[in-house]
């Protein structure tokens, strides 16, 4: 049964990441991953939290949000309904802790990068689409920190992409889109570095529970798709930040 | 003392209308206005507000929101703050109140078009460039309407823009981008039918009270204005919408 | 087609303006028109908003309220729905904006006044009167603070009063009751100040567009009800408002 | 130690009840109970809350508001703050349970009263006027509804009102005001019906715990100025509300 | 007509106060009368809220929860609902108030007491168990104060304990489990301190108001109750708390 | 380096599931893992959300809470906070589509099973706690529905459990108290049925990323401490839920 788009099972969907997207912005681009469509804007505070305060560290910190509009059917705004509703704080808190895992928060001073990453189109795969782009957000936001002399160098570790991974009808596949996404059996985000070591694995059973060697596959799909999109993050960020890129890609 | 752009003082900025930007809503356009671009989609829904059911009407209603960082400095998202705040109702609210008066309700039969719009990037005008994009999305939604057999005619009695006009540095000027809105010491917005009579007219001292004679000055800055927005929805919309377009423009 | 009050169609409803109405706040009155009652208070406090901190400035801030039964039908307390709507929300922005401009914010001293307008039964223009009112409020708790030498003398620059005006069964008139209102083609709230000038113009369609010279009508009626609204301030503060009353009245 | 207002220890403060005091409302009246004013509505709506419905019977239900400077220094507004207080909710949910004590819910049919008590001015006592023009508010709404042909009698069983006493300074007294409350060892509800029997009796020790005798005082105390207010009541309802008056007053 | 689990009118529930039931807690016990449990926590926080500031005094304040499925059918979080409702507000504003009312704030330095009440399940009387075991976890706090060498002497003035009784059929009874609560004519609560004095009485009539005679009889039931609570109090802080204990029980 | 209770790596923490702890509920039970305890109650309800009616099918969700003082230092209540939290409503998530994922819906009727997991006592592993007593107080539940003749079977496809692991000090761990929790390299809740496949596999690096060789690790520890798990959910309900418990245990 081949893909609705023709793809192979192992195949990403077509990907774009359109630096400086944004006039405001101290970093920003637009990811669009086939048919989903990603604003990521990165902007520098000079304090942080209340948590953090004299600690000489800084912070990193996410929030995401989908236009009304960018799903088949009009959704409520969560600033109408009064609240951030679980799915969305929940994909917050990932995109947050997976940024903040590859910053060195010393070096960054006692500022917080607030990533924003809102969703004009959505046709799957929005979460991973936006913490591949809110890391080059980010970036691009150090390299203007650069510039302005707030800081010397790119606190940054390493690379960091996403993407997810699935079982459709029987079938490991790579990049769900939506019609994929929701009849899967099993759905998996995956979030690694540069070096192929692991920031977040989850993995849902969405119909059927998944036996250990589904969770292989589903892993090695998972890593290949990642490298391709490490690939493309270098090809915008590579200039400013020192670190090895995979080299499968 | 010339404008930051070089614009004459009756000089709209450069504005584009970009129609079917959304692969999901009924219509849509992307509408940018200078440096100001703003999302607007028209959602049809098969039902209308409690207090018009049975009414045998329908209802045309209105979402606004802006982009964390839509503007110069990040501002906190409405759905965080936990409520919908004072401007952006009372921008909501102009841009339903205008649209809705130029629709025949009972023709639209009882279904509710939803006008969300969206700023991406904010340079001053984003409430006038929400409502003649606004209106470009609504006509596109009922064109879906039409080839969906729900309606069988564009139940739009004459066409809608908005403009900005106000007096910058004791100057009348037209369409203020923000550095000149927020130096004004006249601020008014001007929403008209395509016949040349006026929806609404909003005019605030934001510094010093202004005379009768500026007031007349405003309104045919606006006019003029309005005029060639109408031109550009023509241009769009103009096959399915049969009405007489403003000559001037 | 006579007004259901018998009035000519360029006159005011019996308006009275009753000061020092409650024990306890620095400057206060009951407005009067016709059958709708507004209680206005002014209350000073020792401190500005965080955004006017250090500026040396003060600030005038207006909440407007209405009992649940002030109206036909009893409306929903705002404190039981847990939100401040967004008729309440634009009208206690336009009462603020507008007393704020034509006080000398510096002449203030780092100080807030609250102006709170709350109806105690509406029966149309209960937003013009809440400015009428609020300013006549403000000027009493301002003469409060000269006799408690926190200033020395009035930090207002001019009158300021409002009223409203509509098109109704195709007729201009002035101070539009709630049956009028109800009914009307177009509505519009006229501020203006002693000398002439505006200080908002809004006019709104409610049925249909109207031309530029029903806009020119509209503007002559409200100018003459507020030439005898500010008579009616003068009578009672023009003692120590030491500015000049537009003579028409 | 005498009384700032020189009343004797066992006397009310000057009490009116004056009716008819809402355009809009089924019942109302403006009790004044020395310094302290309190608009009471009663409102008919033609429904019953979910958990009554089907059930034959009526409801009573209050709401209990305070002007912002009512008070001696402004206090937020419950909608402001987005959410009703402790204390207003605990004084809404005794005016209401108070008030359905004495209401043959059968007789009312299927129909919700609303009493809205709103505090214009506050000097101590407002729980307790406002149960007491709350029942002749909530008998004007109900003569209303004989005349609508709604009901056929008063569905009344007996008269109602509220007083509140208290130990000041060592010594009980009756209906404290606000500067004796807020020094009160000892402040005491008391709501009781015509015939002398109570409704509720809350009696709290704010610094000093009291006695048995000392409460045997209160009651007492609070039974006299109830008599009073009770023969202030049947002037205005006892035409409708065919109830013996307590003879002591 | 004997009580359904067989108890004489003027007889407790059994009733158990376990000590030390919380890990984390300064104090703690866990109520259980007849079939209501409440585990109740005192926690110590060094500083007072923001209107003691630099009093010198401390504050001990109570908040009071249920589990959803501590009552007979579900009731939705408070927290899911987004508020806390009115009947919980009034619970906690009496449990802080009747424990302040025997603490001497100026002891206990600018620290706050936290006393959290969470019903575990309910069978009637969970307000009144809540104040008997929420003044046994705030001595066991105070105790760890003084091991802790925050303060050396317990700085309460005397035992406090509460208990409902009410008229069921008639018929005055003590201690009024649920199904007895919910089918009572009057419901009374008394809160009471070691030496017999009243810190609150609050008594409703539910069904039938009640005259002076039953009042009377529903206080001797009440301080009967109280004294055999505080004799369970002493037996697990009488070593710390130095002050005398009733003598019928 | 041996853990602060001197287990071995991959020894869980003693566990007792004591079941039928709540007089009311339809299930119940409480968890104890080593010092963490957590009441989980299962309530039938008699209907569905909208988006299940009419479609035969049932529904479980789950809710989870904490007392404020479950903590070392008190947590302000999600209801006074006036919201549920980020992390609650990703636990409560994470709890409802685990405990879904074993049971056939169609089979349960139009009724929904609310799952109350409220933490008395934390010490790490909350969440998974939750799960693996939610999973008993459900079966519970459903035998009690088996009892009132509303269903035939326990329609549950298979045991499901849920334990912590994580990297500590370099080492991998099985279930994770609070202190070994707060220092770990990497967390990873494990949710697996009793035929060993996984539901739910969330990793997440809060130091260091893990390579996957440590990730397999993960797996193994999780494995062996969830067929432990299940053996004592067995021993409770094995009587009635006939599906293979796994051998190893």
């Amino acid at each position: 049964m081949p893909r609705s788009d023709g793809r192979a099972n192992d195949a990403l969907r077509a990907c774009t990441i359109t630096p400086h997207i944004s006039l405001h912005a101290e970093g920003s681009c637009l990811v669009e991953t086939g048919r989903t469509r990603v604003i990521c804007t990165a902007s520098v505070e000079d304090r942080v939290p209340p948590f953090m305060r004299n600690s000489g560290k800084g912070w990193v910190t996410a929030e995401y949000g989908m236009l009304p509009r960018a799903t088949t059917t009009r959704v409520q705004r969560e600033s109408t309904a009064g609240k951030v509703g679980g799915r969305t704080q929940e994909i917050q808190r990932l995109i947050g802790r997976s940024l903040r895992s590859v910053v060195e928060m010393p070096r960054l001073g006692e500022r917080t990068i607030w990533i924003d990453c809102d969703v004009i189109q959505a046709d799957g795969g929005t979460r991973t689409a936006a913490i591949t782009g809110g890391f080059v957000a980010m970036v691009l936001a150090m390299r203007h920190m650069i510039e302005n002399k707030q800081i010397k160098e790119i606190p940054v570790k390493d690379y960091l992409a996403a993407t997810s991974v699935g079982v459709v009808a029987g079938v490991p596949m790579l990049d769900l889109a939506y019609d994929e996404d929701s009849n899967a059996d099993v759905d998996m985000n995956v979030i690694r570095t540069g070096d192929g070591r692991f920031i977040e694995v989850q993995g849902t059973a969405e119909k059927e529970p998944f036996p250990r060697a589904v969770l292989d596959q589903l892993l090695d799909l998972g890593s290949k798709g990642i490298d391709e999109l490490i690939a493309k993050q270098a090809a915008i960020v590579g200039d400013v930040l020192k670190v090895k890129v995979p080299t499968r890609a």
